[in-house]
């Protein structure tokens, strides 16, 4: 069983690799809070979802979804708006 | 083994279900493309994603990303811009 913790620091690090390879890391937000979602890895896609929403944030930095399958980041999502519908359980 | 298009059409159901009890679905776009992301169904969130690209758009609704965990909707996403780092592979 991977910790959750340390698999979201990897994610972290793979995506900040890709951004820093295409050039893209000027298209994100100066500060921001990243919620990795690997929706192939339960666990930790819902630790992230619960990070994401009850870390504390002061400085109300937006949050950026990144998409992962198979441990290759496929897309981030950079919400207007979310509307919540229910809390993730703390696993 | 489920049926991707028959599990989508079923989170569509209970996500339409749930936004209707809890009076918010006028909290969505008038017109949307639904991408539901089971976080612990990867073969069908990955075809999600794929029918969220490549299916037509030809009046460009904009895509409103799902995120479930055992089948209940968590939180919806509507996102102001999307950042394509990779395309998901078909199934």
């Amino acid at each position: 069983m991977v910790n959750p913790a340390e698999r979201l620091a990897e994610l972290d690090g793979v995506l900040a690799e890709e951004l820093l390879a295409r050039g893209l890391l000027g298209e994100l937000p100066e500060a921001y809070r990243l919620v990795p979602l690997p929706l192939d890895e339960p666990e930790v896609a819902q630790k992230a979802l619960l990070w994401g929403q009850e870390a504390p944030n002061p400085e109300g930095w937006p949050l950026v979804y990144a998409l992962f399958l198979e441990g290759r980041p496929l897309r981030l999502l950079l919400p207007e708006r979310e509307i919540p519908l229910e809390a993730p359980r703390a696993a």
